[in-house]
């Protein structure tokens, strides 16, 4: 694709011969983990197109978008109500956070021992390499961790364009008080960058996209719980990064085209893995995309990932936003809803532990790994209690901690493979 | 003192061969870097004394208020209100958390790559080392960095006794109502342990002392800025650990005491440094005793340290706590008091720049050491806008990461060295 957008990306700023180099990188990347899967579903083209796009269609449309008058509003967190800024006219885009990208111009600002998606943000920004954040013109961050909510002091030196919302630490009514403060605290800051007003129409329109993409989501999670799966992980992990990135209207109609199809499959026994295949579930830390490292890992060891206990997965899409009657219930029950997200960065957070047993009891998982990036903090403590508590409900349980680099590859695949190679052992005795 | 509390220490569970081990190396510890120094005032002897008997007499103390009656409160932050404890009949004590101790043990409950702080008051207690974690009949925590955070849910199941107070994320009037109504529910708490009331006259009683023991702390750090300097950094840092340890009436009185007397030296120019020797402000993270490494690199490389921007320093006794006509006014003034501390866990944090700013020209720094704990998040991205902020106002900026080994003492040294070799140009030229 690269030629044709060579304009839009310089007036970008973007350093178009870094940019030429990762999409290469990304280019291959994509071709030996994706498109070397066999008997993959017909309905994933679709979503094979806009990987290809990524940095360019969609970009396009982002640029008309704004030139009509929409508010282009970057986002890094599932606590980001997309309602909000739909009903605003505005366009919600997930930013590149996924790869090992300007860490050296990172590390200038940030310390070293920063988690690869954190080091990801500052870096493509650094580095000129990421069309979102340019195209942006408001970025909104939260305080879901120590290493986020200090570096956006930093991104915002450098962008100009950074808001931040205050997610509390406990899910006490206070907490939940000063969150749903913050909500409406958005809706006022929307209101004044775009000069439009918020009404209940316009929200429940939005609530409608938004619900309909989570049902979509829905549904190609329940696709996974039959045996054989009818979707690879991968597949599906990929999807579940694109619900950022793409129109939503247009997403959810072409994913649920693809759910029609995996019906078919499932009806008829058609698998990406062969039936009995070692079912994992993964939980933990967010996969920004391209980061497919442990699922590239894992079902190329003989296992299939059957769900993601994760803010890309499960979190973005288990609950909808329930119905209103005025704005302000809106803005209400968009707090109730992302308050029953059990991101690690609360204390306690017992309902993750929950979340972990439903899922895997719903899609039939035969055991849980837990991912969590080097230096996610959160989730490395976490891991703790979520190993007690995997292992007490008697499925095995895997921690794995890494980065986006490959370096660790060889070795984290060994571990996998004896995990599943575990896993079967149990099944057969 | 070991061999008299031999009979204490296992009543309270330590691992006897382990504790012996470890005061035997703080001794030789103590004897190297503080008994060594030359010309300290005649008033450090009862801090000597203190340290000597840290895990002896004190001890014996608590034991005995805790046999009449009084609730021993174990706290690891600035933000839990010492005249709260108080009224209650409480006594406030720091937990062990300043050496490398149990660290094998501590890293099976939590991830390598944590703090040594934490990594410390973990070890501490699971290596059977700290009587205070012992003796305590509870333990306040507070959510002010996802290690500690997430870390205190580990603790409570194995202590039984960690109770989390929620500290916002931000200093805004919605952060400042969730954290005075923290202050309340903390007021519940300890009237339902305790069985006891919050009586006004217990309140003002409790707030007389610690504002005393602040005001004493005060006239240090008022002397300190005094060339030659009248005490040492160590000194000076010794004493604001012990002001978490000790017993607050005594404290204040004996620092008094030796106030008294740097008073005198000032006035002779009596110093512990040379006249014009490089004075030097550190800030950042918090120091707990025995944490004694980069004042004693600074000391013995030709500095002096001058203050402490930390919360084992400054902001610990910068600010008294209001009058208060009423119960929850007193609440009300803590909660307030406690916000006015500028640690790095609030974002945006800019009054912490001002502070460093303040306390520089104060106490006539001519350069800033910024102490980070390796992977204490917070501080160490807050790092880039303190340098930012310090090298604006033309100060020379160092800026350390380290643990509590002494592996990188010598590299350290090589580096602080050559800072103050720096300065010592600067004011040459």
């Amino acid at each position: 694709m690269s030629e044709n957008y060579q304009e839009m990306w310089a007036s970008l700023g973007l350093n178009l011969e870094a940019h030429r180099g990762l999409l290469s990188v990304l280019s291959d990347a994509y071709q030996s983990i994706y498109l070397s899967q066999k008997n993959r579903p017909a309905g994933m083209g679709y979503f094979d197109f806009v990987v290809s796009e990524v940095h360019g269609l969609r970009i396009v449309e982002l640029l008309k978008d704004k030139a009509a008058g929409k508010l282009i509003v970057g986002t890094f967190c599932v606590y980001v109500p997309e309602e909000l800024i739909l009903a605003l006219d505005g366009v919600s885009i997930g930013l590149c956070a996924g790869a090992d990208v300007g860490t050296e111009e990172a590390e200038k600002f940030i310390p070293r021992n920063t988690c690869a998606l954190i080091k990801g943000f500052m870096g493509f920004k650094l580095a000129g390499l990421c069309p979102y954040v340019e195209s942006a013109d408001l970025i909104i961050g939260e305080t879901t961790c120590d290493g986020k909510k200090k570096a956006y002091e930093i991104f915002d030196e450098i962008t100009k364009k950074v808001y931040v919302m205050e997610l509390p630490n406990k899910k006490s009514d206070e907490g939940r008080a000063l969150w749903t403060n913050e909500i409406r605290r958005l809706a006022q800051k929307l209101i004044e960058v775009t000069g439009r007003e918020i009404t209940l129409d316009k929200l429940r329109e939005a609530a409608r996209v938004v619900n309909a993409k989570r049902r979509a989501l829905q549904r190609l999670s329940d696709a996974r719980a039959s045996d054989p799966a009818p979707i690879s992980g991968l597949d599906a992990l990929l999807i579940n990064q694109i619900s950022f990135y793409d129109d939503p209207v247009r997403f959810t109609s072409k994913l649920n085209e693809l759910c029609d199809e995996l019906d078919e499959r499932v009806a008829h026994g058609t698998g990406i893995a062969p039936k009995g295949a070692v079912r994992v579930l993964v939980s933990g830390s967010p996969m920004a995309i391209p980061n497919w490292k442990l699922h590239s890992i894992i079902e190329s060891s003989g296992g299939i990932v059957v769900g993601e206990e994760a803010c890309v997965g499960e979190r973005n899409f288990r609950d909808l936003l329930d119905a209103f009657s005025t704005v302000d219930e809106a803005l209400q029950k968009m707090a109730d809803r992302s308050m029953g997200i059990n991101c690690a960065c609360f204390t306690p957070n017992d309902e993750r532990l929950a979340d972990i047993h439903n899922m895997s009891s719903k899609l039939h998982a035969q055991g849980v790994i837990h991912y969590a990036l080097q230096f996610c903090t959160p989730y490395l403590v976490e891991a703790y209690r979520a190993k007690n508590s995997v292992e007490a409900a008697g499925l095995p349980y895997l921690r794995i901690e890494t980065d986006y680099s490959l370096e660790d590859a060889g070795q984290l695949k060994t571990r996998v493979e004896a995990f599943i190679e575990m896993i079967r052992d149990v099944k057969r005795s």
